[in-house]
């Protein structure tokens, strides 16, 4: 419908609070973009724990970690998941072993699988253990798992059930997916420090990264009281398209959509969340899409190669949503003086 | 009293089975040497699990592993523990994430520690990981754990009741020590497999190796039954003397004798072994004590650098077992003609 074109030259006010929803790779680089921005404490990063795993006895959670990194600094440019300067002896020893070793920690990794596992054990909670971490590690954002009980994303394909790493890493995401569910997702409760963010006077915008939808944003959205939250919220609800000139930039998303049966565009993924959001950041290659959108949407570069990519598009996104708001309020305006 | 000297050049025919007691390093070593001689299975190591320990949320045998990365070949021979080509890159991590770090894992060890805590918390007894382990890595001796059960070696000193690894790790051997106990002993069962080894008929060698009598020794004899059947087997039980002239190889063997008023000769070693076996070995440069001790005695070269000390050690042993036997069977016959 509308399409605003990206203004740097007038940026918004300083933002207050914002909320992202995000996966791994793809949504935290968009994390980091938007810590840069924030003051401390006014990014909240409610991440998927869909992805979460037990293997060799310890308790992995793929996309808390790879939040972690990327806003630590700690990420792996090149290889896009893992800590920099990895080594991998003891992945090696382990094989020598006979342990199992289709999944890989490299050693440095390792460190905090073993520390969370211990604590967790203990009795800590996920949230104490990775906002502890966060906090010796230098992250300015508040990061949370979506939840603290288990859900676990189940691909169903034409090879059975996998539960997502299996499928992912084990599996190659080769075998086709005809549904995937989240298994637990009912019984499990919506993180309190969540719900407490999505409702806080101050926050003025929540961003749903562009992580996959259907494995990274929808396992979140699958937690009681989530969606809810979002759409009682009074901050403009922003999607930035994980969609660039037809493809996904990174994972299974336009591999999985194609399976499913949907176009692999960001009209999909506008209707996908069509009841939550207010507002789609689509890429200049897609630029042509967005007549087609039924709602607000937001044209910028969305592949996040370098620190200025990532600070760029959460700028975009922040200035997009300073504009639906004000938009709302000026329509409110206009309808109280219709009265 | 009897000294026998060191015959390189009538070894004695293929031995039958030995049995080894050991604890870490020192006795490693001397095992490492007894298994270049033995056929596959003739020889049993039972080790020490006193000092055995939970740390990060993992189950550490010292000892046990000590012994399989001896005998395996993988061990670091200039550090004297773990595993050579070690990188220390998980424990760098960890103290940067804020957890505890003053106990060292290498990242090659770690794969042990990892697996083993998996696979016991999954069920499995120590011996069959350790077991599964040892084949993998060609080890050709039997490896057992004293006891399944857990016993642990509590040092008693000035600064209060420590546990083992704190004893010697954290407090690097420092506070003086008054006296060393065995919690657990009491409740504990021999290694079935350990008693039906000193049992057995084949049986041609008892062999207690230089480790620490006291922390390494001991708490393998704490176990009820272990000392009995010790006695009670027909091969003669001998013990290579930890002390080289007046001094002990490593650790804080000759430290702990001090401070618990025990001079620091194989005479005390002797002694503390008085009721429990046949025969003593002795360093060279020890030699003047052999007229002393009211046992027999073999002088040999008991400091194990190279390979081939390793191997002559254990060649001088089991020849000196040889003699022990021979002697035994000349004074029953003996006894026999007297009747």
């Amino acid at each position: 419908m509308t399409s605003y074109k990206e203004d740097r030259s007038s940026p918004s006010e300083r933002p207050g609070r914002v909320v992202a929803l995000c996966g791994g790779v793809g949504g935290a680089k968009l994390a980091l973009g938007l810590e840069t921005l924030l003051s401390s404490g006014q990014l909240t990063v409610a991440v998927n724990t869909g992805d979460d795993f037990e293997y060799l006895g310890l308790r992995i959670s793929p996309d808390l970690d790879t939040v972690l990194y990327t806003l630590a600094g700690l990420s792996d440019q090149t290889r896009g998941w893992g800590r920099a300067g990895e080594t991998w002896n003891f992945m090696a020893a382990l094989q020598e072993l006979g342990g199992e070793s289709w999944f890989s920690l490299g050693d440095r990794d390792l460190a905090l699988h073993v520390e969370r596992t211990r604590r967790l054990l203990a009795g800590e909670t996920l949230t104490a253990v990775m906002g502890e971490i966060a906090h010796r590690t230098g992250v300015k954002a508040r990061i949370l798992p979506m939840t603290e009980e288990p859900v676990r994303t189940i691909v169903h394909t034409a090879d059975g059930e996998l539960p997502f790493q299996q499928y992912f890493v084990k599996h190659a995401c080769k075998p086709a997916v005809s549904e995937i569910t989240f298994s637990g997702a009912d019984d499990a409760v919506a993180h309190p420090a969540l719900l407490d963010a999505l409702a806080h006077p101050d926050l003025t915008a929540i961003v749903i990264c562009p992580s996959n939808p259907y494995l990274s944003i929808d396992p979140i959205l699958a937690v009681p009281g989530i969606r809810a939250a979002l759409q009682r919220s009074v901050a403009p609800v922003i999607v930035v398209s994980p969609i660039v000139g037809g493809q996904a930039v990174k994972g299974p998303t336009a591999k999985i959509m194609t399976e499913l049966g949907i176009s692999v565009t960001s009209r999909s993924v506008a209707e996908h969340y069509r009841d939550l959001i207010d507002g789609l950041v689509i890429d200049h290659s897609d630029a042509a899409e967005a007549n087609e959108l039924a709602m607000p949407v937001q044209i910028a570069r969305t592949l996040m190669q370098t620190a200025d990519d990532k600070q760029r598009l959460a700028q975009a996104v922040l200035d997009f949503a300073q504009v639906l708001t004000d938009q709302a309020a000026a329509s409110t305006r206009l309808r109280g003086s219709h009265r």
